[in-house]
Order: structure tokens, then sequence, then C-alpha cells
């Protein structure tokens, strides 16, 4: 199979969240390409134990967006407390992803492309489902499938952005959507070519913030 | 920046999970990739809640072997059974993983690199935590960079294979390795050379059993 796709790396190092899209649609092999990245991800025993909706359906994607926005204005409180003590260019940087955010929130069913991804926690082994913590184990068999879709829209040049908040709206959304009861919801991405610059510099904690060796803590001396 | 690195759909579509790994050590320079490749993954608000120790003391690594051992030995019992039905190739296929599995169960303390990824849940928006079903959306701010981080492996010719089984010997992996009491474990993954062929074709569900269009069970029609 011949293979043009950008190098590998250069996709990580410019994948951001896009949130202000066009409303045009994506040609179907732009779209065709992004879920086979998707499905090539790894999973645990190759059980693939998710699907995704692609809902391009316009009243449906309305229906989806009306219930995305009171979830995002609520969120949004909560996020802008969190900026009390910053100031300069960081609070400048944090108004900008706010206010892009608010752009997404009000118009997120107006993005041409609608996906929402599906899992079935009975078709995984969730070794942590019985600890005494927060369990988040089912999350790696669905969310490498997330990242590779999100690394070809890089490639693609379409954007794009992870969104959990219709989580809590999960019982309205199976219903739109006909999801059967044993599977739930884990991710709404909306999909679109991007307004501005799309995709780009991101960023992100020193490797040596975020790795370490042999203990917790101790600084990383690879 | 310079950036050679191979094709970002040749990387998903030849990432598998590399179980027979040579025990010679990982350059610095080319584990440093792996990592930062890990750290450009996107998370929840950018927060990146989790860490990851590079665990090369080599009784570490054993102690952390003798742990995955009997873990492995007990989740195969259940694996096996799950084949009663198979037959042919597909058995054979099966039998090939599990011999792979048995022996990197037996050894997973020899591979070079052993890498321990760490959450906090303290530091994620789990909107999924309320919910009465299994909660996965805390994995969507770490198993995006576990993705990240094994398709840089790819890239680099190094062996790696996602495990999860070693959260159900997390008290003892907390006190091993320091982790704090508000880190938990997501994720043990060994890295080494491949004592095989290494990664190569992968074996998914075509794109068409796993998307759909407009509702769950509806054909893709884009």
């Amino acid at each position: 199979m011949p293979d043009s796709s950008m190098p590998v790396y250069e996709a990580m190092r410019t994948l951001r969240a896009v949130r202000r899209l066009r409303e045009d649609p994506i040609p179907d092999d732009v779209l065709s390409r992004i879920l086979q990245a998707a499905v090539w991800a790894p999973s645990g025993g190759n059980i693939q134990p998710w699907r995704v909706i692609v809902v391009k359906d316009s009243v449906k994607r309305q229906q989806i967006g009306d219930l995305y926005k009171p979830q995002w204005q609520g969120f949004e409180k909560s996020y802008r407390k969190g900026l009390a003590g910053l100031e300069g260019e960081a609070l400048k940087k944090q108004e900008r992803i706010l206010a892009a955010s608010n752009l997404l929130g009000d118009n997120l069913g107006k993005a041409p492309v609608l996906l929402v991804f599906c899992f079935n926690p009975k078709l995984m082994a969730i070794t942590d489902a019985g600890l005494d913590r927060q369990s988040v184990v089912g999350g790696g068999s669905v969310y490498p499938a997330v990242e590779n879709l999100m690394l070809a829209c890089v490639n693609e040049g379409v954007g794009c952005t992870l969104t959990t908040l219709l989580c809590i709206e999960e019982v309205v959304m199976k219903d739109l959507l006909d999801i059967p009861e044993d599977w739930h919801t884990c991710a709404v991405i909306p999909l679109g070519y991007p307004r501005g610059k799309g995709h780009g510099p991101i960023t992100r904690r020193p490797v040596e913030k975020m790795c370490f060796s042999d203990s917790f803590g101790q600084p990383l001396t690879i």
C-alpha cells in the first residue's frame, strides 16, 4: 500500500484541539481514512470493544449540539474559577481557549460530522474494576483508537477535539442514536475543516517532569 | 525540527503486540524519543494527569516480573477457555499468541525497560464517574499517551505491548515504586528489541463493522 502520510512525530507534535470549525462537508475518502486509522488501533485481546456512530444527519447533529451547550456552559463556570491565579500571557492564552470553547459550545451541532464513540464493558477485561479507586483501564481499549483517529485528522488537515461532557446526557444520547443497552458513550468528537490555523504547535510539560527513573519522583536519568 | 519518522499511517497499521523481546538495552536517545511521543499526547484541559516510571533497575524489574507471572497464568486459563470453539488457522493463530504471551509471562522482568504508567484521578474531570455503569473516561487522559508511545516504538523498531494485569497487584507495585497515595497504576509496558519479526501486519475488523451512520447498527454510508 503506498503511504504518503505525514511523519508520525510531526502528527503528534501538531495535534491540538481545533474548536473553530467550518460547516462545509468532509469528503468521503478523507473521512474513510480517518475511520480506518481508528480501526487500526490495538485493544485488549484484540476484541475492539468500541463502535463509532458517524453522525452527519443535520437534525441529529443539532439535537446533540442542543444537549452539549448547557453542559459546556456549566463546565465553563468551574473552568473559569481555575483561572483565578493567572495573569499576563498565561491568562490571555486561557481566555483564547475559552473563547474557542464557547464558540464550540454554541455550535457543536454545526460541525459537518460528529463522531460518537461507544463501548461495551462486557467485552472488556477491566483489571481495575474491583479496586477501591477510580477505574480507568476500560479506556485502554477505546482511547488508543480515538488517538489514532485524531492523529489521522492532523494528516488530513481536519480539525477535531475530544469531548466527554455528553456522557452526562448519556440516557438521552442513547435514545437519540438507538444505542443498545450494553453499550455506552465515551467521546463525542466534532470534525470539520479549521476556520483558523488548525493543528499546529502545542504546549506540554518537559519530558523530565513527566517521566521518572525507577521510582516515582526520582529524576529521569536515561 | 527535522523529522524523518515513518508515515503515520504506516506506524498505525503495523503496531502490534510484540511479546518476544531481547534483553539488550535500548539506547538513551531512542528511549528519549519514545517518551517524548507520549508527552506530546493531548489530555483533558491539557492537565497531563499521568506520569511514567522508567524501570531499568534489574532488581525492580525482576520483582515486577515475579508479580506478573502468576497474574498472567491465572488470566491464561480463562483466555484459553475462550478458544473452545476455534479450529484450524484461527486456533493456530491464538496458540501462537498464547505461546508468546506465556513467554512474556515468564520473562517480563527481563525486558530491558518496563514502563509503569501512573495517573491521578484528582487531576481529571471524569464525566462518567457518577453514572450507573463502568467508568472509562479517565482513561481518555492517559491512553492517548500510551498509544503515542507505542506508535513511537514502531518508528524506533522497539517491541512493546500494553499490559494492565498488574493493576491487580497495585498495592505491592505502589510500595515497590514509591507511588504516592493519590496516584495509581494503569499500564505496564515492557520494551525491548524484538526477537522475531517485531511490528508488522495486523488483523482488525473491517471499517464497515466498526462504524455506523447516524444510528447504532445502521450501515456506514459515507
